[in-house]
């Protein structure tokens, strides 16, 4: 005991060291934040109380955990959709595919959730933050670097605004799976394959 | 007045004919019912009574014009977007640009409600079939109606999947200016013509 002790702490590692108690309550925490937000409980009207209460934990336990409800929002979105996917290094259009091709498909309990959030995004500047630092601007960094790959190759005209790209590829997916923008796109198999196809033939160099 | 009682009544004449008082109770119904979203109510909770108060109007005057809820939400969505900007008739690509520069563009009252919309779009089947039929419908059908005439003409592919095509040119700016999708969107000037070109240049023939 006194060898592990004299050990460099890692960071994080005292949350599930030993603690399996405290570990099912950090996990019933984020849960009950899911189950609240997609019973329709809105973010502005989301209680510690009601967390608190739906977990079966003490309001205490919460805030020893948590500064307050933004930064308990932000670790339960970033847990819910998990680190985004890589890129294999392969060709560009096997990247993007195999990166488009889990928009929205990961988790159905995300797409539940996800339009949930929608109108606190676009009334509070702070949800919007979590929402961009949580969920969206990692995504799209995974993406841009494959594109920015495709122009260091060659492959992609250089003069591309990686932006746009990034929007073109992953919007349809992201709208049509979160909401189901057009129940034409049901039918539609091979969606990603397509989407991926015209963005590149478009932006061939 | 006997002259003009027998002329043949016209299809919703009755409801605008010298009623200006009713009028006014008609117009002001709807928009309580967007007020009431826009501050946060869920369409879930959106009650006939809470629409009466905030109308000024009594309950039977909302009854004796619409059925219910679901016939009341769709007449004031269809009013909030107006009908669906027209192509000209030009090139494709002008038509596209033209029809792209309005999404979310024409009526900062509709970008805000759309995001609080989304929860029971995505929830309930009835809220679902009001946004197809009274919002993205009929702007998709404009939409498909300009690409067809590209086919047609030999402009773009014959096997192009059009409701593919349609979804990668509205998405984007749709997702974009309903909750800012990426903050980095707003500083492209260009956004709709580099998103038509991307996409004329991916389906061209």
């Amino acid at each position: 005991m006194t060898e592990l002790a004299e050990l460099p702490a890692t960071p994080g590692a005292a949350r599930t060291q030993g603690r399996p108690r405290s570990s099912r309550a950090h996990e019933a925490i984020l849960e009950a934040v899911l189950d609240l937000i997609e019973e329709g409980t809105t973010v502005e009207a989301l209680s510690m109380e009601a967390i608190a209460a739906r977990a079966g934990v003490g309001k205490a336990t919460i805030y020893r955990r948590w500064a307050g409800k933004d930064e308990l929002l932000l670790e339960t979105l970033v847990k819910l959709k998990g680190p985004p996917t890589q890129p294999l290094g392969d060709s560009v259009r096997a990247d993007l595919i195999r990166l488009l091709s889990v928009v929205g498909q990961k988790d159905q309990r995300a797409v539940r959730v996800m339009p949930c959030l929608m109108p606190e995004v676009s009334r509070s500047p702070e949800a919007y933050r979590i929402w961009q630092e949580a969920i969206t601007e990692p995504r799209r960094e995974v993406m841009r670097e494959v594109l920015r790959r495709g122009v260091a190759t060659g492959e992609l005209r250089a003069d591309l605004d990686i932006e746009v790209v990034v929007s073109m590829l992953i919007s349809p997916l992201l709208l049509h799976r979160m909401v189901r923008w057009n129940p034409r796109l049901d039918e539609v198999d091979d969606l990603v394959e397509q989407i991926v196809d015209v963005v590149l033939q478009g932006v061939a160099a």
